[in-house]
């Protein structure tokens, strides 16, 4: 089944990796490894693209997964949350990944169905982030990269918010990208069968502004 | 910040729960509590919704999240991949998450911007099914979730592809759900900035099918 893991590793035979975004093992792509991304601009894509990261930690000896908002300021992730947030104050090393789901590919075989996507995993062990400039700088990042433009039409945090968030910043050197797109790839034998084949493309689409009910009137949306 | 993770715990300050789908502590929702959902429908409602899941191990005792389909039988998770993956023989427990993003909620404060979501996170010990019957009951589940009336439509896989495929099967029994939805919620001091405040709508489309380029002539798609 092909809709396994796109990160997945390692397969049950050995591939050569045609290369990563950077050096390590476990960044390696070795599962299907002709969907492996190696250039850096392909991993700023995937995570521009992107609102929503999953973010992993371990939290007494297990994994835990978390959606949460995040932002790229060059070779810097940002995240951030309560400066209570078990996720930001476990310590150790942390995962983020990012993913866009671009199809569903129905195969003529069950086996291989799939899906399109564009994927990036970031590994690193996150810094907490004290400089008050890079602090403004990150969340800046953080809620540009939720809608452009907000930074400068909001009010700014003040000290005491900006005291009650904490902010987290992660190298980009540890990733590697994954990307899998086009038609499905049915086995030579089943070509001749009855059954439709092809790609359910999949995007996100956002929608028309919805006016908060306190909105003052006279203020517009603009983008 | 509230886009901070959703499923975030704990806070700052101590909040009584209102309740989770399971009585452990980890999927005590704890900050931003009354986001929490506590019943077994929102808990398959979000599952049944979604496609792809974030899947959290552990390998060499750092985080790892890979992206992955699953199917729901039940109060049965079933995730699958190449039988030489790592992730799903990595042991020890797992956490998969799946989140909708549903909205972009630009408040008039930069600290109150956030995000509509729907999620779920489950944590347990995956089993590895062996038995014949589950294992295509799994994977059906899987297909199915992926594209509803593929599991009839395709080719069923072959003793072989079975055997290439490992299925793992994780009980819903510990999980947690958690939902925001609606406008802003700024501070009633900034009500009366001059900023606009609402929600931008966020929404995955399925687009029309793209045939395969090798699909023979005269096999439509039917959903």
């Amino acid at each position: 089944m092909t809709t396994s893991p796109p990160h997945e590793a390692p397969p049950p035979y050995d591939v050569a990796s045609p290369g990563t975004l950077s050096g390590t093992e476990r960044t390696r792509v070795r599962r299907l490894s002709e969907r492996a991304a190696t250039d850096r601009q392909a991993l700023y894509d995937v995570l521009d693209a992107g609102r929503i990261c999953h973010l992993g930690v371990i939290v007494d000896g297990c994994p835990r997964v978390l959606p949460t908002g995040y932002g790229r300021d060059g070779d810097t992730l940002y995240l951030h949350g309560s400066t209570g947030a078990v996720s930001l104050r476990a310590g150790g090393e942390i995962c983020v990944t990012v993913t866009h789901l671009d199809g569903l590919v129905l195969a003529r075989s069950v086996f291989h169905h799939s899906m399109n996507y564009r994927s990036a995993v970031i590994y690193g062990r996150p810094r907490l982030v004290t400089d008050p400039e890079e602090k403004l700088a990150g969340l800046r990042a953080i809620v540009e990269n939720l809608a452009p433009g907000r930074w400068d039409a909001a009010r700014r945090p003040t000290r005491k918010e900006l005291a009650a968030t904490a902010v987290v910043a992660l190298s980009l050197e540890e990733a590697s990208v994954k990307v899998r797109q086009g038609p499905p790839s049915d086995d030579e034998e089943d070509l001749g069968l009855d059954v439709w084949a092809g790609v359910l493309p999949v995007r996100e689409v956002v929608g028309d502004p919805v006016p908060d009910p306190l909105l003052r009137p006279g203020i517009g949306y603009s983008k």
